[in-house]
């Protein structure tokens, strides 16, 4: 057998094993936007660096001012390129706690309609697809003593909370990181069958805003009437923030969107996409976004505004007659092309800030930003990963976008010069950010058997 | 000396002790919106019924599907009017409990600018009030051994909570408590100076509405652009419940709402009011409502619409990029004439089911709804109160309205066939529904003397 061959036998022969690593993985609450788990965060970069010294990595966690980063660099042959891969052990909140099924910090295996799956929180973001490339290569060192190429690899642990620490932190390893492409394991399958390599992600700006009016909270009956509401206020803002047609309003909003190539709408037409099925598998029926646009060219192509949480006023059981002091929102828009985050923020201010009636003001919390990618289609790396991936799920690999932001891709091209290779396992009903979430049995094994070719065909 | 200065003087030297009475009281934590606090209610009620045992009354607690009722009698000398006395024991929440300088349950006595108040949620609404007029009959009995009147008393424990139990309960108990006159302590005084009788409320409908969307939480990278955000569609039905001169737009909204009379609006303008004192202490500088109207205009004699609570998606510290499955609002109306309140709550929910895009559902909790009160100005017992009133403070009683509701006034009328006088020792400072409630000592101390002077004056 040759070394490839021998190395996935060794993925098939050691998946209990491996599984047992990542449930241990799973188990640390390493939640990232909630301060209280400020150690949680740190436990778990700290288990990845073992298990990476342990397969003959050198690894460290390295301090940063928020949740430290997991660095890690293994050799390889001469000749051969030098990989960064990157993952991160950090995961959503798991409000609200009442809707999952499963205490959502213990790995739970299920079997539906003949297909083992565990539930967890990080099961598919991203514990478990980080782990797919650890495990690739133990498998490798196991069966051969080495890896094929030369493999670093970065950890982050602030992903689900809009990274803040990450640009100084690649700007002080500029040297340490540069290297001649990028891995990301931080997306989706095509389908349960088909792999895929994501081409093109959306940017991100978040902005939070709070509006504020009297000086205290009051009863309603005294001052309603006379006295602003805040709520009603912001309530104002955020339903003016689209048009009748799903516009978004904001001044100069669209600078720097282009119309998608019709080759690339045709190609993603032949992937067979359902939009009932799409929606159907959340209890929608109609695409609500921007008018005359498909499904997958506004989850891929085009910009957003979404509210990703309101508050103001009573909000516990039973009622308040109160008029709030002040009532807050958390505001993210979905960038494409060359949309400028920073000019997109500021527009949402500035939509704000001209919606404010006398004694009302604004104050705002900035959260991540980060301009969407696309990468070349005539990547020579990028037609070897879809050989491998097609060798090992017997089916083209899908070249796709993704809705998503991935900010670190924005990063390794600014900072390190680097393009990145964007494979993952995950399947769009795992969940995600929701109660329940799961990983597929199947997107762990084979991904692991994946990333052991990949690695492989890029070596070449 | 007369049999009430001789009450007068009882009240004078009894105030310490009155006032440790009350500290009793306010230490029960009587929240009667939230379900956690139901044995704290009872207590409150246990309390009082122990109190009014202790000074004669013959007293008791009664059950309700919800919190128990107070009940209680005392006769009076032949042929004087019978007063049937009305307040609550339960208190509103104390969130947000970051704002309170001290124990929201432990009454704190502070000096500001020479004159001694009391900071504890209940000090003003209703637990302080209510006290004044078990102390004055208290004094009654312990200088003359006897009251004036004959004096019933009914004391609720659900009127922050919109009185679920209180029609039920007063059709079992109507021949019981039928009296000749309903006296409510629940209301303020025109200012620190000057008594104040209040002859019209404002009645109120309210409703929960929550918007159903998707059939989970969705991360707003894969889906946004093309999934029903709830937040969105509920700020649009919210930002749509007021036009852009502040006019509610439900439908029929104004229906029952009468101009104010010419000659009551001028009794109105000699009060001295000043908007800018009145929106200044709340950090406001403009009237925010229906344009051209007078504040004492929008908060007596003007409906509303008012948001006074709204959730939906991520509200804790951090961003999370979700969409939510859910928003929700808590919406009330404050009303004024014969609005009638079940009229205006199926007219909100027309409202929102009419700005129901496809995907989306609604569904509403309703929550206490009570119709609008007005005094007949030409009331015998009127003018009795108001010289009672006028002897105590030295001035003469204002004749007013107020913005907030009191249902019971609507339950005493067409329930029991009584009118009610409104008289109260509130100031609009005293934080009621908010952090840092208090009541003045004076408010307290003047206010036990003049009921005591009141129902002299009843009596004869």
């Amino acid at each position: 057998m040759s070394d490839l061959e021998n190395t996935l036998q060794q993925v098939d022969n050691n998946l209990d094993a491996s599984l047992d690593r990542l449930f241990e993985l799973l188990r640390i609450e390493s939640i990232s936007t909630d301060p209280a788990y400020k150690d949680e965060c740190r436990k778990a970069g700290q288990y990845l660096v073992d298990a990476l010294n342990e397969i003959g990595f050198v690894a460290s966690l390295r301090d940063t001012p928020g949740h430290p980063m997991v660095v890690a660099h293994h050799d390889g042959p001469e000749g051969t390129p030098h990989v960064l891969f990157y993952g991160h052990y950090d995961v959503q909140p798991v409000d609200p706690i009442d809707l999952w099924d499963t205490d959502p910090f213990e790995p739970t295996m299920k079997e539906v309609d003949g297909a083992k799956r565990f539930y967890c929180r990080g099961s598919s973001d991203d514990k478990g697809q980080l782990m797919t490339f650890v495990e690739a290569c133990r498998a490798w060192k196991d069966a051969t003593g080495a890896l094929p190429c030369k493999v670093s690899i970065l950890f982050e642990g602030e992903e689900e909370s809009g990274s803040p620490s990450l640009d100084d932190f690649l700007e002080s390893a500029t040297e340490e990181l540069s290297c001649d492409l990028a891995l990301v394991c931080d997306t989706s399958m095509w389908d349960a069958d088909t792999p895929a390599i994501t081409t093109a992600l959306r940017g991100m700006a978040s902005d939070e805003v709070t509006i504020h009016a009297a000086s205290r909270d009051l009863h309603s009956g005294y001052y309603g009437g006379a006295a602003q509401n805040p709520i009603h206020i912001l309530s104002k803002i955020l339903a003016d923030l689209h048009d009748e047609s799903g516009t978004v309003t904001l001044e100069n909003f669209y600078d720097g969107v282009e119309e998608t190539p019709d080759h690339i709408k045709q190609m993603w037409e032949g992937l067979g996409f359902s939009a009932e099925d799409f929606l159907g598998s959340i209890g929608l029926s109609m695409p609500s976004g921007e008018a005359n646009r498909s499904v997958l060219e506004q989850t891929w192509a085009r910009p957003t505004a979404e509210v990703n949480g309101i508050t103001g006023g009573y909000t516990g059981d039973g009622f308040k007659t109160v008029i709030a002091a002040q009532a807050s929102a958390k505001v993210s828009f979905r960038l494409v092309g060359n949309q400028d985050p920073e000019k997109v923020a500021q527009a949402f201010r500035k939509h704000v800030n001209e919606r404010l009636p006398e004694d009302c003001t604004a104050t705002f919390i900035r959260h991540g930003n980060s301009p969407a990618t696309q990468l070349d289609y005539n990547l020579p790396e990028l037609k070897k990963a879809a050989g491998a991936l097609s060798e090992e799920w017997g089916k083209d690999a899908a070249i796709i976008a993704g809705g998503g932001s991935i900010p670190i891709v924005g990063n390794f091209k600014r900072q390190l010069g680097m393009d990145s290779l964007l494979i993952g396992y995950a399947l769009s009903d795992d969940a995600i950010h929701s109660p329940n979430e799961k990983y597929e049995l199947k997107s762990y094994h084979k991904g692991t058997r994946s990333w052991a070719r990949v690695l492989a065909a890029l070596a070449n």
